[in-house]
């Protein structure tokens, strides 16, 4: 199995480099610094059309879609435990959870950064009015699942749903409330931010402190 | 294993109907009629506490997401050929082209027809608008993969990519420009409309005449 990752520090690619440190296969990391646009380059849009990060060559065929990446890694590398096991209540609450926080939060963050950028400007305050107010909604509801000290989104074990969640808690530190003002998210993304591959990817993305 | 399907006629529940039909399981159907919001009954509310269909009792355990569900059901019948076999190239596209439907059309559809109750209803066109271009920028983008006779979504086999994106397209039926515009797209559903479980699924929920 080889992996080459395309990814741009802290975007959404942050998420899948990380559950690739975790698991600890073998991989090349390429940067896409999207602050010189180097996502619009020929030679990357041939691989992700949309200009995106992040794409992942999967024994030589490029994949995208984050959400999607963590979910067949999660697949191909079943040692790793990052998804509950086949048949378990807990394994379909992971599809669930998955798909909540890629249909929800990451639209909503996209329309958050990217309304002006998608759609007519003028609208795009309306956009993210209703982006901001669904993604309060979604840190209300994912801090109600995070009582308890040793809790994860998806039942007692560290999925790839915590590290799906935690880098989109890491992009509302901006926001007029960051996920940080929901205590029980702050008590699990201290918890879940010494892990050893948190560490290793914040060094390796050279990103900013957080939380 | 065992299945009740809360649904409504043509809703996010449609996919997984047409699945569980197409499937051969047996389940139970129980009706939540959103026309006269039966949905917010506090017994429905109990297993899905948004309000909103499907709801697949798996095992005893409520579980939303209608992409969710169908990735849990493709898992759990493999015998229905409804994703492709771990480890091949096709499967990573599967789960890219899934997390693409969710993350893309499901929420500009929820944007389209929920945009005044979810957000100020004075944002709400800007909202519909910005909808509208990524849905028709969506039709453009899977008409595009659709070219050839037998041309499914993911490679060369029918899969609840398909289910779920044929659901979307239907609810495009009354915009300006529906996904039957697009000429590929219209020659796909012909063709998938078809099926008998396709068929059979419009029976049991009644469905208005589509395409």
């Amino acid at each position: 199995m080889s992996y080459v990752l395309y990814y741009s520090p802290g975007a959404a690619s942050m998420a899948v480099h990380w559950t690739l440190i975790e698991i600890g296969a073998p991989f090349e990391a390429r940067l896409v610094d999207l602050d010189v646009g180097s996502n619009r380059d020929p030679e990357y849009l041939r691989l992700n059309p949309d200009g995106r990060v992040p794409t992942l060559i999967v024994d030589g065929h490029p994949i995208r879609e984050s959400t999607a990446l963590l979910m067949l890694l999660a697949e191909r590398h079943p040692a790793a435990g990052l998804a509950p096991a086949l048949g378990t209540p807990e394994r379909a609450k992971w599809f669930e959870l998955m798909i909540y926080l890629a249909n929800t939060l990451l639209p909503a963050m996209r329309d958050l950064f990217y309304a002006t950028k998608d759609g007519n400007p003028e609208g795009a305050d309306a956009v993210k009015a209703l982006a901001t107010r669904r993604i309060e909604g979604a840190w209300s509801k994912l801090d109600l699942s995070l009582l308890g000290e040793e809790a994860y989104l998806v039942g007692k074990q560290r999925t790839t749903a915590d590290f799906l969640a935690i880098m989109l808690m890491r992009w509302s530190r901006n926001m007029e409330s960051p996920a940080t003002n929901w205590p029980n998210i702050q008590r699990y993304i201290a918890r879940n931010s010494t892990l050893p591959s948190f560490i290793e990817l914040n060094k390796r993305e050279n990103l900013t402190a957080w939380p």
